[in-house]
């Protein structure tokens, strides 16, 4: 059985397996041929400051989407996430018995050191818990940078998790949050200072742009006891049925396959401008004079493009 | 007079509003104009988690680039930074004191939400500051993300600052921040833990694939008293003086240069990709296909990469 078959049929090793190629980008062709099996899995992404209690969140969101006979990808891209091997001994037990459910597979995106293509390497692990059948996918990412709104993205409900305490790095977190949340969370709700935050996060939301037929709900929980959590799973899924029924699900999606294409040409044509169009020697002459301020990197940019583009017939 | 001649003589007030016009990519142009005088001035990348004290530090290098007679720029893309308005009243109030000297031109850079872009404008608001001649120019980030990783793709030293007490969200920064720094600096060096913290960051530098001939320093300050100050402008301007001496600065200038004309490249190829190669109605009935999974976005890319590039002659 070829390794297309087993991860439709949703084997956990093999799908285990090709994210890890995906993720070492040792085979790019695996990706289009898992595409035409894609599609069909919803996106969820959980994002919010270290110590919000994501993944706890996650956890119990998990269970409650299993209950209905859900099957579960769970993707942490969180360095402080249990999921991905950062947080208390506890925590880490507690996933572990959710992994071990045949309906849940988990996977943490190491991001190494280094977060350059680690977006790109998330969404395209989510590609392969797609096709492998998955009916939700939670996506994990500690936020808000380039990286989150990059993942962001790719789900179609965002839920946004803060906490009161948070403090200062939250202010500073919050304005780019509030931007990408279809859904704010207040976790840990039984500690100070949740009613303020709450008020002012609905007050937040009141000032942004209202999409039409959506009211951001501003939600409060407490994961470890699971207090509002058939609330925020009811508002995820009530979000999932506002963008089917508006038919803004399908236009997103297409927005977003639009955007993927034009990011696809823009890979191939650099590997091209790279290997084929200017001869080594004669770009780094090119360089030289730029280094020197002799030429213009603006001009030559210009000249090298209309070079390589072909002007309509 | 033109904006040009008055930002080449340092003028506050057009570099201000080159900035601004740049920022808002109101003005493509100006960049073009600029372009063929920079490459004097030393960029300088100060990066750390929030609380490390990055601007109190940059604060105090200015201060001692200043009385060796340079014309010291600062950019702050750190939304907690007293520069960018985010701190204390008293830190304000000493940054205020070194704006108003006619050798210090301050600028912070708002994320207004969103971080897409950030890192772009970032350098070319720094290509501004080193066409008004600047000798030094101070980019402080709070890291470490992908705009923080950009910005350091543009500074010529990046000096990384950590403090004993920032915790967890340190340590998951750490290992990216050790991948851009130059020079490692514990902050606050008063206080418990920093000794074990420069033990720990010593042994985690002596794992790094070494640079021929730069042991990257690890320094204890604190920037309040300025104690070790001296040692760190001192290493600093060593490291320029490194990079100058082995040829690696003008081979990395010039690494940096080519990447930015393969961006630029890329970008006019986009816009081109969108206005002319193909057709809006035909665009969007090949994106209903590949939604609906009848054709797949790998392939479409590959062909419309090959439709728009010309084969060499």
């Amino acid at each position: 059985m070829n390794f297309l078959k087993k991860i439709l049929k949703g084997d956990k090793l093999t799908i285990a397996r090709v994210i890890s190629d995906v993720e070492n980008e040792s085979n790019a062709k695996i990706l289009e041929k898992i595409f035409p099996y894609t599609g069909k899995a919803y996106h969820i992404g959980i994002t919010g400051p270290p110590g919000a209690g994501k993944s706890t969140l996650v956890n119990v969101i998990a269970k409650r989407l299993l209950e209905k006979n859900n099957k579960i990808g769970i993707i942490a891209v969180d360095p402080t996430s249990p999921f991905s091997g950062g947080a208390l001994l506890g925590d880490r037990i507690r996933m572990t018995d959710l992994a071990l459910n045949k309906n849940v597979f988990i996977r943490s995106m190491a991001s190494r050191g280094s977060l350059g293509g680690l977006a790109r390497k998330t969404i395209d692990a989510a590609l392969v818990l797609d096709a492998a059948g998955m009916d939700y996918i939670l996506i994990e990412t500690i936020g808000v940078g380039q990286v989150e709104l990059d993942i962001a993205e790719v789900c179609d409900t965002t839920v946004v998790i803060l906490v009161p305490e948070s403090g200062d790095s939250v202010q500073a977190m919050k304005a780019g949050l509030l931007e990408i949340a279809d859904i704010i969370v207040v976790n840990k709700g039984d500690r100070d200072g949740v009613d303020r935050l709450l008020m002012e996060l609905k007050f937040a939301f009141e000032l942004r742009e209202q999409k039409a037929g959506w009211d951001f709900p501003v939600l409060k929980t407490t994961a470890t006891t699971e207090a509002g959590i058939d609330t925020l799973v009811f508002e995820i899924q009530n979000h999932q049925e506002y963008l089917n029924k508006s038919g803004r699900l399908e236009k997103e999606r297409k927005a977003k396959l639009m955007r993927r294409i034009n990011e696809l040409v823009g890979d191939k044509i650099k590997l091209h401008l790279r290997e084929k169009i200017i001869q080594k020697e004669e770009l780094e002459r090119i360089i030289d004079k730029v280094y020197e301020r002799k030429l213009n990197p603006y001009n030559i940019a210009d000249k090298i493009a209309k070079k390589m583009i072909k002007t309509r017939n």
